[in-house]
């Protein structure tokens, strides 16, 4: 059922801010063309529904932090008092869908010609090739925030981009490649962003 | 090649201390039966063992943090000035293992005689029924330190024990449970804890 103020709009309840959530926001200015939605909001939704329909079991990791000091309080919850980010190794979001792995990275950008590769490590590159060998599925959901498009950019297509980079070749991948080499994720009306019908998709025609 | 020390005792590299091993540094006493090494460790070990030979690609999820205060000092990498630990809602690690999703949950106990259920939470037990339905693997290591003892609990053997202690049975699996259910998990050189071994015998079998 949807809920709706006096003046038509929609009532939504507030999602519980998370640690990155919190932290881009500080660290960049806040993004409006997608209501305050953010592409980690749409994708924990998606999962959350995918969870309860049985249909997947995916989590988002936790933020990787290097903890330095903790506080021990008498009589209440321990304190974390100073922790720094890490770079992550590996990618955000993995769990198990209908028996096979499945692993991936989202990545939101406001450029809207293409997108820059220096949103992914080398790391997460490597992490993604063996996850490939192990007979995984593996990929990142790229969202054009200011075109308000998402892409299921596939493995290949990413480590081709990669590869080509590390000789000397452009660092970022055209919306073009986007357009003609990934499939587009259709929003919808819940879950707004079902990837996992594009990862279906995608993974009959190949 | 074993670097030794001149009194002939083996020399290994410290590992860097993890998030979770400091925070059980301080919370309770430290366990000398296991020279230092926790069952954290030698799975890390393991996991990288398996990563290198390309067995499998398993890894221990970052400690679940609510981060609450972030500083950003300037020309400095941001610090986490106030952050509390959560309550884990899925199992520690997590990965592909020949084309096979896999998910455990590893946890130490110094009792002799049983293994407390309150080392487990009913999210986690949740979390592994769900895995079981989408056709992973799942299950719990269990370390009996002061033993020095490891056993491989299915999720069968772990359901069974959970849902009588719901309706008012024992908290506790017995040791003698472990030696008739369970596979123990035999330790060898490097990696110390191939724990993959016991899966795959635990799968071969049933």
């Amino acid at each position: 059922m949807v809920i709706r103020y006096p003046n038509g709009k929609a009532y939504t309840q507030k999602q519980p801010t998370s640690p990155t959530t919190a932290k881009k926001a500080v660290e960049k200015k806040q993004s409006f063309s997608n209501r305050g939605k953010t592409l980690e909001d749409e994708i924990n939704e998606a999962n959350e529904f995918y969870l309860r329909q049985k249909l997947a079991v995916i989590h988002k990791k936790p933020v990787p932090l290097q903890i330095v000091k903790v506080e021990y309080p008498s009589r209440s919850a321990a304190v974390v008092r100073e922790a720094y980010f890490r770079t992550p190794s590996t990618t955000d979001y993995n769990g198990i869908w209908q028996a096979r792995y499945i692993d991936f990275e989202a990545k939101e950008t406001e450029n809207k010609t293409s997108f820059p590769l220096k949103n992914i490590h080398a790391h997460q590159v490597q992490h993604m090739q063996a996850i490939v060998e192990q007979g995984g599925i593996t990929f990142v959901i790229v969202r054009f925030s200011k075109l308000e498009r998402y892409f299921l950019l596939s493995f290949d297509v990413l480590k081709e981009a990669w590869d080509a980079m590390l000789v000397g070749a452009r660092k970022s991948i055209p919306l073009a490649i986007f357009e003609t080499s990934c499939l587009e994720i259709q929003t919808g009306y819940y879950p707004r962003l079902d990837y996992l019908k594009a990862v279906e998709q995608f993974y009959e025609q190949t």
